[in-house]
């Protein structure tokens, strides 16, 4: 099936004694794979196979089972030659058995769970807890040694993979991608990873792309279109594809071996080029088309239709076997045909001959400390945040773009970490004024430079690329083994990778309860250019819910931070990028925005993470006849605007002005590990007064989050209603009547007993809103006073 | 330019007249586009330009602008040439000024909006209103007549107009494909989609990647890839690439113009070899790669700095135009070098040479009725669901599978329109039990063919790729051209989709407001495989959240429903596929679920949508002591199971079971249109009495829904509280507390006075759990009673 525009395969021969090391070792992964599917009990099959030795619930996938093991297989024997370091990637994840089965044929699985010990009792065990109630899920998992990568969503294999190979020059990560995983946007996209790749100071990915052909139900298309095309598809995302394709275990061996032979030498004389001959650009990587059977080596055919080779085998093979005799034997007939007697001694562990092919220690592509990344994570170097500080004089008096701050900061950090820290983002650094940062790095890039580019760089540091989903992918592929890192996005298009951050959000929630697995850096994104303020972009661009749909994870490893103006924000940033196992969320804009606190006063803030803001305040301490509260940058200028108009036109009410930035204070503290009290709540928020609560995001969120309260009576929330459009900043808010105008309106329909002055500043505030719109309408422009407005001093 | 390896160039020479008249056309288009992003008035230039002309914000995108316009002059030469019928799709549609021109110039857009008129002040307005507020977006959007493509998120061009292309044999799909968007994942992905084309019944795309080289601050990944490589890659994704590349007008317009011509005669070669001569498949669709300079036409230099041509001419060119006379300067330059005063007549109406190319009426591209779908729709033939009805003799005494039950609605569906309906799902339709559809129709598959495969074909009507962008894709572009459709997914990953449903949301909410688009048929999701039954799979697979996402779009189009049983899922679906401008979300399991109510009794409890299950509750039409209130098939059974114990135990409480459907009802009637009023709600829930209500998805959206009820302070929701693994279906509800013991120790915690036999009851059911977990941790199958629970009848 070679195809001729293919590299040519080499077909030169194993050594004996290689091959039937090779062939015994995949024989016992797939009997031990077979076991974990179906086995209660008799693991060796030391007695009689009887229906009560079979699990009540089969459940598991055998189809990509046998391809995983042939490749682990044939990895390992690599790694005992070379001494090359591997971690691999299991894009079929649904093949859990397969990387449960070769752990424990390593030795790891025995280290890291020393009750699956290796013998028949271990065995037993091995078996019995695979997709059984209080054991291990089917699926690759937080819970097997030597992965970081999930098998439930598909389509993140590769960009895990690369993400993985950054900056780990000596490391060669195989990345298994499933054929059905290939029909994904996330993995059609990420082929093209191979032009962000530095060969000098990163290491290498291998993609394998193992075709068998079928996924649930139906072909997969790539194993279905001329593979000629395949070929060049490949070949056009800059990569040499390898084809090794057959059905034959003592052919594929050969097959696999020698072309295992040449990429990796060819993965080496390009690290070589590149080291120390300056060849770094315009590399064509290696690649292997895997095309084998599904269900290879399974029964070939049940009940009189073919089940080897066909999608029939992608769950269990044999569904019977419990009730149906033939079944049974069938399953006999099968797991004797791996030759469990000769695989395994007289307890029950692996012999010597089955094991042979084991690398030693931390060089079992299991046991890779990269696999469980907070083993080789050294803490960020973080500069002195409070020097990138802005002054503030006096409060809502000068602007300045937050994020450009931030910028100054991130370009520190990055200097100060050269070789474990990177940002990501969908071509937006830039446009979300962090370009500070390439002062100190470019973006990476490793396609074809023209004279006139500016800031690209093969080595650069600023991951770049108009695709979330690889941004996210590689980011958490570098997380996972151990690295920091940051996502910088616009706000609406984050959603882009819910699906992605729920898989990892699930990981870590796992991942935290395992002894064994230690911290990794958290998750951390940076959402500018946000709904507020979408001048150019409009409303496909306005959407503030990734935060409702991140707040549906565990409480205990989200955080969620809305910092009001520039030094806020340098202060929650430095925090997050310090912490561990978490996912954190900082909202900021890039515009020029009002500045609220000097720099020791922002921090006092961020670590109470709300607030009452006296200086803002007309309660002078005392109980307050509202409480207008803010989070966001937007929402606090106009909450302070509304203030302001308050004490101007109603000078004897008492208005507290309350800013969060932490957004999980708003939670009872049963719910969340940052929750205030509910004794802080009702000092800070009071229990009978009515609260106006200006919110960033959708209004029914911060509802949510305190029906508990027992000021939640009195709550009333504005925010994003869904209403946006391409126009002006206050327009904005006008149509989601969170404007400075509305605030008081609000205030005057439920502080009771204002009286006439009240009713007049209402219509005023009313008129004011016409004002307003009409302005706008005929200028373009927002009125002068609502732009240049600022607190008086 | 053009690579070795494409298909050949054709450079035969345009007739003078026609030459002459495409560059009129275009030169006209560019004028209006850039008047559109800089004038508020002088629309013609008639007198010197002065910064009171120019907007005080400057707001668009130039950048891929001139590529557009290009790309339509070009299409409409060759429609007034052909008679071809086209529809356009601008994936990068931030070039809104190009489609809003074009369709000005061509007449439609003063047909649609009269006060446009096609004159000196509709010029005035068309500039005035562009990216202004009050006016119209500075994207492509829904009030651009003759799209059915947003710009906003990027992706989706090829897969949406592939979706269109599907059952309209005549029509021909042009769909431009940026640079940048190429590097997103869905778009990636959607290069296949040429495997889902039958060249007999669907119409045809015609991709045209236009490389303009730069996104927002770098260069595109697919512009600096080797040629070869580009070439290679598009011929592997099944295409026939013909390269456009330069940037001299006369010879871009003579080698489009015979490029188009070649692509256009092989497409008709192609159909008609297909309806003729039987060719089907193996059929490389022809496509453009056009490269052009970003910002072509535009400034070359400004301060000093190249911006033609690179990615500064992204957005404007040139910036300062209000305050810095030499932008002023270059402006008018660049404006008068199109020669307004050849192009428009004295009244400023563009002349009769300007206009030349335009085609007739509909043919017209931006008065292509598929863009306003509405238009061409016809409604769903609908079988009668009640022919599906399973009996019900007794309530939750038999069960059924809901979705294979539906399936044999679907497969009547199928065959009663023929040309109009399709279902989408990433490859599990079986999976999810729809699989009778196959009866009717087979999955599409224009690959390789087997003899071994079964229901596959290129003119199948299940759509079946593993992508579910690519699923949404294509369904949203059938819809949006009027047809009819539905979209099964297992319920974790339609995540996936996030963001692709916001903006399908966002696109509806504005279009329900515009008179002259016509309503469309709802997008339809049936979510199965559903977070209660993931027994193959485990915690990757169980996330209920895409009910909260879809939650924050306008209520007025946003539908939730949770059929319990399969009489009532036939009932709601039946409801949803007759609808329309909605996005209806169904979720039902697939697995064996208990049957509650007769077809005469569900289509009542649907058509209320919430109601009190008389035979399951105590109160006998009096006051309960408590309401056990249920939604989602698992949760209602565990409620029911729960109601039957405390009917057995503490049989003088007065139990009300509670079941709902239609989760909008539980909304105050301000905030939804389906939302109960008050009194209704109060009647039902009570004001004051314990609600222990179970729930499907996250338990928060309850209090989210029913945070201003009367009764909301005495409500308790059990729902996943993301705790799951590969476990029994017993376990997973035992692992949230949704179980029935748990349900019943919430009732007893939560109604006053219960006395001492409650305490042992609470004691009993704790004890019951500790049974039920031993039971499945030992057997790996739930307790026989539980699994084998039914009312009492």
């Amino acid at each position: 099936m070679t195809g001729t525009t293919a590299a040519p395969t080499v077909n030169s021969q194993l050594d004996p004694a290689d091959l039937h090391r090779i062939h015994m070792y995949w024989r016992a992964a797939n009997y031990l794979s077979v076991g974990q599917i179906y086995l209660l009990d008799n693991p060796l099959l030391r007695e009689p196979l009887r229906a009560e030795h079979i699990k009540p619930r089969i459940l598991g996938h055998w189809g990509t089972t046998p391809g995983l093991t042939f490749i682990y297989a044939h990895l390992s024997h690599q790694i005992k030659r070379r001494g090359t370091e591997m971690m691999w990637i299991v894009g079929p994840g649904h093949g859990g058995p397969a990387a449960v089965a070769t752990a424990w044929l390593d030795g790891t699985y025995t280290d890291v769970y020393p009750a699956v010990s290796q013998d028949a009792e271990g065995m037993r065990r091995l078996f019995r807890q695979f997709s059984f109630p209080g054991g291990v899920p089917s699926h690759v998992a937080p819970e097997t040694p030597g992965s970081i990568h999930e098998g439930g969503e598909l389509g993140y294999a590769l960009s895990h993979a690369y993400g993985a190979a950054f900056d780990n020059p000596g490391l060669v990560v195989p990345a298994v991608v499933g054929d059905g995983e290939a029909e994904t946007g996330p993995l059609a996209a990420s082929w093209l990873s191979s032009k962000f790749i530095d060969p000098r100071r990163d290491g290498a990915v291998l993609p394998i792309l193992h075709l068998n052909g079928y996924k649930i139900a139906n072909p997969t298309v790539l194993a279905r279109i001329p593979e000629a095309d395949l070929v060049a598809m490949l070949r056009g995302y800059g990569y040499e594809p390898h084809i090794v394709a057959g059905d034959d275990p003592a052919t594929m061996h050969h097959s696999m071996a020698a072309t295992l032979d040449t990429v990796l030498d060819r993965i080496d004389a390009i690290w070589h080029g590149a080291r120390y001959e300056g060849i770094v650009s315009d590399i064509r990587w290696p690649m292997i088309v895997l095309r084998t059977p599904k269900g290879w080596t399974g029964p070939h055919e049940v009940d009189g239709v073919t089940v080897e080779g066909t999608w029939r085998s992608h769950q269990v093979p044999l569904s019977g076997v419990r009730d149906n005799p033939e079944h049974l034997r069938l399953l006999a007939e099968w797991m004797r045909g791996y030759g469990p007697e000769e695989l395994f001694d007289a307890v029950g562990a692996p012999t010597p001959e089955t094991t042979a092919l084991v690398p030693e220690g931390q060089r079992r592509i299991s046991a890779s400390p990269h696999a469980n990344g907070g083993l080789l994570l050294k803490d960020l170097v973080r500069p002195d945040f409070r020097r990138y500080a802005v002054d503030v004089a006096t409060p809502a008096n000068h602007t300045a773009e937050a994020t450009r701050v931030l910028g100054g900061y991130l370009r520190d950090v990055m200097r100060a970490n050269p070789t474990n820290f990177r940002i990501m983002g969908p071509d937006e650094t830039a446009s979300n004024r962090l370009d500070a940062v390439f002062e100190a790095t470019a973006r990476n890039w490793n396609a074809h430079l023209l004279p006139s580019d500016t800031d690209l760089a093969p080595d650069g540091r600023v991951m770049e690329v108009l695709s979330e989903h690889q941004c996210q992918g590689w980011l958490e592929g570098y997380l996972l083994t151990g690295r920091h890192g940051l996502f910088n996005c616009y706000e609406a298009f984050i959603h882009i990778v819910d699906a992605m951050f729920n898989q990892h959000a699930k990981w870590l929630k796992v991942t935290r309860h395992l002894p064994w697995r230690r911290p990794i850096p958290s998750l951390n994104y940076l959402l500018s250019s946000h709904v507020w303020r979408q001048d150019h972009n409009g409303f496909t661009h306005q959407d503030p819910g990734f935060i409702d749909h991140v707040l549906n994870k565990k409480s205990e490893l989200i955080r969620v931070y809305l910092p009001p103006d520039a030094n806020t924000l340098l202060s929650t940033m430095d925090h997050c990028l310090a912490s561990r196992d978490y996912v954190n969320v900082v909202v900021a804009g890039k515009q020029p925005g009002l500045t609220y606190l000097p720099m020791d006063q922002a921090i006092a803030h961020c670590t109470r993470g709300l607030g009452i803001w006296d200086w803002a305040s007309t309660d002078a301490g005392t109980e307050p006849d509202v409480v207008l509260a803010c989070a966001g940058d937007i929402p606090t200028m106009e909450t302070l605007a509304a203030a302001d108009l308050l004490r101007r036109h109603l000078p004897h009410l008492r208005v507290r002005v309350v800013n969060v930035v932490d957004l999980m204070r708003l939670q009872p503290a049963t719910e969340h590990p940052h929750g205030l009290s509910d004794r802080d709540f009702d000092t800070i928020f009071t229990t009978d007064k009515p609260i106006i609560f200006a919110f960033h995001g959708y209004p029914w969120l911060i509802h949510r989050l305190t029906y508990r309260r027992h000021g939640h009576p009195y709550l009333h929330v504005r925010g994003f209603k869904e209403e946006g459009t391409t126009t002006t900043p206050f327009d904005m808010v006008m149509l989601n009547d969170l404007d400075r105008f509305h605030l008081v309106m609000d205030v005057i329909d439920r502080v009771p007993g204002l009286g006439e002055q009240a009713a007049h500043l209402r219509q005023h505030m009313a008129d004011e809103r016409l004002r307003c719109r009409a302005y706008t309408r005929e200028h373009g422009a927002d009125a002068p006073d609502i732009r240049d407005w600022v607190w008086p001093g």
